[in-house]
């Protein structure tokens, strides 16, 4: 990064630590960040301080939150009979968007991966067994990624799950909507197929 | 965006202000940024706010720096009767990347685009040509994109120039180092066949 001054490099730099920014993109941003005006992109070191400074996760299902318990576990109009297993964040916010589900969630904040030293206990599977056990949970809907990772953390939380009461199940792989028969991969189509529903006409 | 913290709804929002970042990249980048070490989170603000509030466009050459005239400007072993005229700083860098040219610079910050009303004015054309007949300005090489907007403003700076004791240039245009001769449009394979170059043997 010949030629840069120091101040433009330091952003440079830091803007690049950032998943999916190489240095072509971290360079733009940085430009455009000195174009536009001073008080929008101030603004934008301003929201990142506060919003890393102040949220945490919820005590109760590991999302992100500004309280100590997040707005869904504190809200009496949720089913809190009902928990969401996901991976991310991501994946709740998208859960949350389709606008269907009543339950609460609980976040894994990533996957089983043996490579990658990540067991049981970083994803808090334990104490998600321990509120299963203790909160009279009815269901849990394995909602973690349908990829290697993802099939085995769910089978790993399904057999711990095994002595309970509740019901354990896993969202439906199949073709997404708006998508093409055609163009769907082996496993997917096997998935579609195994999954298959009786169409009950009216 | 439902479902998000209000302090993650405004890093998001602020993000999507980029150029580039739509809201799904602005998502992920938000969670990468709580996700990771507050330090570095903090870092990255703080370096975006240090160097929109001190680094501002040298006198000279308007290209951004860190003092009133920049690092190029001030430096006594670069040639300053060549001028190469450049849209962006990122050309600019670009350009010192390849490491060849000894000259200095001018930025226009953007080309002629009366749509946009940006003119002669906006772009420092008219203090461009006042250095060039001020200081003895012996080569100015136009360096804007090979666009519409990019030409135009080559052209015109050129005509302005006309009278002037410089030599006015414009950079190559042809297929670049690497690429391929069939993938080429037309334009750059009728610019790469105007500006033939007899091959000198040893």
């Amino acid at each position: 990064m010949r030629g840069y001054p120091l101040k433009i490099k330091r952003v440079i730099e830091n803007l690049q630590k950032l998943p999916g920014i190489g240095v072509k993109t971290a360079e733009r941003l940085a430009m455009s960040l000195l174009r536009r005006s001073k008080k929008d992109s101030i603004e934008l070191a301003e929201s990142i301080k506060d919003m890393v400074m102040n949220v945490k996760y919820c005590s109760k299902c590991r999302n992100f939150s500004e309280s100590d318990v997040c707005d869904i576990c504190s809200s009496p109009s949720r089913e809190k009979n009902i928990i969401c297993v996901v991976e991310q964040p991501e994946d709740f916010f998208a859960i949350e968007r389709a606008g269907e589900y009543r339950g609460i969630y609980f976040i894994l904040h990533g996957s089983i991966s043996p490579i990658e030293g990540i067991g049981a206990e970083e994803l808090g599977i334990d104490y998600l067994v321990k509120r299963v056990k203790n909160e009279g949970i009815r269901e849990v809907i394995i909602a973690t990624d349908p990829d290697v990772s993802g099939e085995a953390t769910a089978i790993y939380i399904a057999r711990l799950l095994q002595d309970t009461d509740a019901v354990v199940s896993r969202i439906a792989l199949g073709i997404p909507a708006g998508g093409h028969i055609g163009y769907a991969d082996e496993i997917t189509m096997i998935k579609a197929l195994e999954g298959r529903r009786r169409i009950i006409l009216e």
